[in-house]
């Protein structure tokens, strides 16, 4: 029962764990270099989801999906880009390329997912995909160095076990829900539950809604929920409060220190009552299908210990962690990564000793340390992917510019929380400046692609 | 990294998955023989929660728990015994020996919490448990005939490995939602959740409510919702109504065709306004931590095919599952299960050929087909026990006595479903008459266990 499927090939072989954006930068990097005329290896990525597209492939459920698999999906109705898209536009597949047109910097989750789309459907990456198939468990077998995986084919429920000479893990950090207690929480009358779980605003509408944390998800969810009819919005922050100016109906207090039945108190000795708790308190990083010698072991910030060059696990650097960190960029992070990672594994960038790798990442954690502002963060993840594209071929951006850009998005955001996504912003890669948006923001309550396109 | 612990012993070793009812069963099975002079062999039980009870460790989670595994249970405030508790009673253990005063036959979920725990707290049982353990992965090894477990001790991150002769799995299966889809469902903008993430009525009050199904559960959070201040209940059925008379504000209707927007519309061309939606849709039997070859693949039935005697996995008897069944009886159904399992795993009960076990099992399932009314449910699941309890030395009680039972309470339902709670029965352990409940079940909002003994 614990036979394992030989494949008579003398080909190395990659498996890569999920389909996000990760994975598939993984996979089109490998295109990439088969298309130069490179032999490659034998590559299969595993998805326990039906589609491709990771966080971007929205789920209207929650808990678990058709097969009893924890839903991966984070994503809600509504959802809008955070950042700008010129901070994440890839370098060899541009928005004019996708769009045939000029669109706005801010675009909703269903144009993001159709652009993420548009690269991979070109080739034939498709087919390296086994979908609805769960990694359940990786061994890593001393003798063969070889990891050992057990798949789980959740259509026809049969599992199996295959052999691959490198791992990628691509499965995303932001599913697994962080949720501190409070005391007298089990005693809250109304709905408790964790942004993970949330698919919408219009269940809160003329409600009074806590929000627990004071990051992105705090904030957007917050911003959504005002937008879309919420009596009124709360925000309780442990560390920092967000500190922008709120409009009128957004507050934000310190820390709840318990629940008095629909009552919450806080840190400041003030109270409110409330109708729903949402708690925005982030996520773990959750690898259960890796031995725990295997697994990457960090909280969610810019530089994860123990991962040389933010990808290869130093202690077995076929284990290759992608899209790891705590994300300013994102798509066109993940293709840096991937390949510098493919390299790697076609023998085309040796890495240096396991001693020099651990001087290499003592340097960026003791940078990381030292940062204080999100401007610092900015730079530090912008020094951090410029040292990957010297390291590959993968087509070379304007950084600094980037990092620019991002600067002013936080100024933006600070400036007016509820207008910044009707800025315009110019592409590092094609030089295309962005077209406002038919509609404002706050006004748009609509996000299909059909109206975002052709309205 | 693949190495396994070996004990140097030459006793047997149990592996139990789940400290809920089946695998606490299992636990005091071993201590009786123990404390009867016996032998036994040596016993673990891991429990991925932190504390023992199953489905009765009622936890306000919903989702996944602190350590990121998805949340067991489905239970919630206000959830009373649906069946009298005459029907579920330990024979070694009875309700008089633990709250040494008669109580009423419709105890909440705290009282019946105590109960369990009452029995195996006389015991050390808790020693055998290993808390905030998931079952990861298990290897049969073909070669060693040993069951290698792959554990994960989530409170400190760490993984190890152990190997047991007998696997038990307790782990329940009214845990990892059945949850279809209906065509519009993702454009519905009040809340969607199936009744696993339910955990109390509180936060439908004055609203219009739609539940999908038509057994259990959907009876009971209709009830429980209509009674906490829901403005409407409608039930949408698939195969029959549940049929009992309603009283105004709940109603059945056909089941759901499609969403537009908030309108349900059903198969007989109605159709309804709603702000939320409860699926009440069952359950699978999920066993992600099995190879398939060992996985028991089956609907929610009183005769799951492949288990011999209701328990041992025909193609591998020492693989032990309890509690598998649709279940009329309980409590005591897992007790007579645990101890026929013990005593196999004692050397004590010597199994027929695979072939004469495969006879016993198409015998149970003939009959199981040929059943058409609830009565005859019953009288299946009662004959089902008896012919366990004819194996072991697990204390007789009168199964026909408690067969009676069941159809009077069946017939209570019937007649008024939101009085039947209020009625009271005699134990066929002790020969008690329970006690009428201080105030009527409708009129009871407070479930604590306080107010439940002692007011
Ligand atoms: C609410 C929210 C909003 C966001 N908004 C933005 C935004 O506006 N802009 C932006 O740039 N970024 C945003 N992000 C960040 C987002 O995480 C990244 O854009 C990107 O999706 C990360 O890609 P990934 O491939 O690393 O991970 P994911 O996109 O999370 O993909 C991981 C994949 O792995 C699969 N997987 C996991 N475990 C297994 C397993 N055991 N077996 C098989 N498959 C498995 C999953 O099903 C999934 O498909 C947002 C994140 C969240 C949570
Ligand atoms: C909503 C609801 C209400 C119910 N009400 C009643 C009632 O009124 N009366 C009644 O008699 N019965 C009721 N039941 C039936 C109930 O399922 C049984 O009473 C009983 O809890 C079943 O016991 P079990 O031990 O088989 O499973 P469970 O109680 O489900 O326990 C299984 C245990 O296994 C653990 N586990 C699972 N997977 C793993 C893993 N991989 N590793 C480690 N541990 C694991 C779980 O954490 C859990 O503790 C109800 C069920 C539900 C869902
Ligand atoms: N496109 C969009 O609009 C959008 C929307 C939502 C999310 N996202 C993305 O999703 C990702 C995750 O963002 P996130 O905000 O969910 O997670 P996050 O950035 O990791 O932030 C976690 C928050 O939870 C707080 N927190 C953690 N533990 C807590 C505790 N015990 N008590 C109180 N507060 C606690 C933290 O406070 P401290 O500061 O005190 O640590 C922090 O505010 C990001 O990449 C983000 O860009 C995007
Ligand atoms: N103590 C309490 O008060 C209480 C409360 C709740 C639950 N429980 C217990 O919990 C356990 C589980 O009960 P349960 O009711 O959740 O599960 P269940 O008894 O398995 O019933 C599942 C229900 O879902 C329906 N269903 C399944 N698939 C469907 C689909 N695709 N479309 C529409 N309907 C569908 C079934 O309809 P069909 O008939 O058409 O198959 C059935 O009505 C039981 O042991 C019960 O005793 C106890």
């Amino acid at each position: 029962m614990n036979k394992i499927k030989n494949k008579n090939t003398n080909k190395k072989r990659v498996g890569i764990i999920g389909s996000g954006p990760s994975g598939l930068a993984q996979l089109r990097a490998f295109e990439a270099a088969k298309n130069a005329g490179l032999e490659v290896p034998e590559v299969v990525c595993f998805e326990k989801q039906s589609n491709w597209g990771g966080m971007w492939n929205y789920s209207w459920r929650t808990g678990v999906g058709k097969y009893g698999e924890p839903i991966h999906g984070s994503m809600y109705k509504y959802l809008w880009s955070n950042g700008p898209k010129e901070c994440l536009e890839f370098s060899d597949y541009s928005f004019d390329e996708h769009f045939k047109k000029p669109i706005s910097s801010y675009p909703p989750r269903p144009v993001l997912f159709d652009y993420i789309q548009g690269r991979i459907k070109k080739n034939n990456v498709r087919d390296y995909i086994r979908f609805d198939t769960t990694v359940r468990w990786v061994n890593f077998n001393d003798e063969t160095q070889k990891f050992e995986m057990v798949l789980d084919d959740l259509k026809i429920d049969k599992t199996y076990t295959e052999e691959f000479d490198y791992l990628v893990v691509a499965s995303g950090h932001f599913s697994t829900p962080n949720m501190p207690y409070f005391k007298g929480i089990e005693q809250f009358p109304g709905q408790v539950m964790h942004a993970h779980d949330f698919r919408g605003a219009d269940p809160y509408k003329d409600q009074n809604l806590l929000i627990i944390g004071s990051s992105y998800s705090a904030e957007d969810i917050g911003v959504q929920c005002y937008k879309h009819g919420a009596k009124s919005v709360t925000l309780s922050y442990r560390s920092n409060p967000i500190g922008v100016n709120w409009p009128e109906g957004i507050s934000e207090v310190p820390l709840l220190t318990h629940f008095e039945n629909d009552v919450a108190h806080f840190k400041d000795g003030t109270s409110g009552k409330y109708d729903a708790v949402i708690m925005c308190t982030g996520y773990q990083h959750k690898f259960p299908f890796l031995p725990d010698e295997l697994r990457l072991k960090t909280k969610n910030n810019l530089y994860p210990n123990h991962l040389y060059k933010g990808v290869f696990f130093n202690n077995l650097p076929q284990l290759i962690y992608l899209g790891m960190q705590d994300q300013y960029y994102t798509f066109n992070m993940f293709d840096a990564q991937a390949w510098v990672a493919r390299d790697f594994m076609m023998d085309q960038l040796p890495l240096p000793s396991k001693a020099e790798r651990r001087l290499d990442m003592d340097k960026w954690l003791e940078a990381n340390d030292k940062l204080e502002t999100s401007f610092d963060h900015v730079d530090f993840q912008s020094d951090y992917i410029k040292d990957l594209l010297a390291l590959s071929d993968y087509p070379d951006f304007n950084v600094d510019k980037v990092a620019e850009m991002f600067k002013e998005w936080l100024k933006d955001k600070d400036e007016n929380i509820l207008t910044y996504r009707d800025k315009t912003f110019q592409s590092v890669v094609t030089g295309t400046k962005a077209e406002t948006h038919h509609t404002e923001w706050m006004d748009e309550l609509d996000d299909s692609k059909e109206r975002y396109l052709f309205q």
